[in-house]
């Protein structure tokens, strides 16, 4: 832990392997965490629908998974850091409604489980 | 929010485009949401396995996830209504055997962080 | 019920269709489930980032998600037996960092809807 998952549609010019880097040195930098333990994956959507218009939308959306134990507050700030950073990530394209957004998701410890293979 | 996300195995003759934009108006005329909210995105599986007979199956999973607060009896309805549009979408292959299913999910508004940029 | 879904790095040489078959498998096995309902996919993740340092790095996470109303160890049990056929799953590569992890999640059932259109 923690897992992310960006999620973004695929009419936006996102590096998101940049962008998943930028994420986890966010939260690496919170203290939360531990370097080596943060997976993050990226995924692009060529099919997606934002409303029933036929506006030109986009959206990127992150969802962060973390153990549960942690404070409202500690995963607020969690929340609006990830959500910082996606927002700097690049120039997002004028023409386009674009929304971004981060959710946090809590896993029961005591039915997680893992290992470890190191090299 | 809302966010619903839809999974397809490989092996069915979807239009994924078509049944998101379908559901999208389901959830917008159910009086829940916003339009412009309703982000919606399809996944599809080649990689994908049915229990573990040799039988020719298929799914389709549809997650919808919004923000806490609402009744069970609300959920429910709304499950059953993005669960009607799909089974409504499409001739289903009479040669599969095809699992059609909804999942709700709840998040917390207080950790829920977004930014919206307008064209 | 259930769903797995099994994501994986894209350094990793990983014959997701097997795997998927072999979790199936320990799913069925444990007599928690119907075979039919064994619902399991595979995601491989070109675009990923774990921590923030240059080192050769994989992981390989799976979701179970199953209805409410099992107790906490039967939930454990069940994701250390997924987490063991993973594990036996290949020869892992000796030249990178492999976490594997295994997440349990419940749906409410009160709010799942579900259909079957049978061959």
């Amino acid at each position: 832990m923690p897992h992310l998952t960006l999620e973004y549609t695929g009419n936006l010019p996102l590096v998101a392997k940049d962008l998943l880097l930028a994420i986890n040195k966010t939260l690496a930098e919170s203290g939360h965490f531990q370097e080596a333990d943060i997976k993050s994956r990226a995924l692009r959507f060529d099919d997606f629908a934002v409303g029933i218009a036929p506006d030109a939308r986009a959206f990127v959306h992150a969802k962060l998974v973390i153990l549960t134990g942690r404070s409202t507050e500690v995963k607020r700030q969690l929340a609006e850091a990830v959500l910082a950073t996606i927002q700097n990530a690049g120039n997002w394209p004028a023409d386009l409604d674009v929304q971004l957004c981060v959710e946090m998701q809590e896993l029961e410890r005591e039915t997680y489980a893992k290992t470890h293979f190191q090299s």
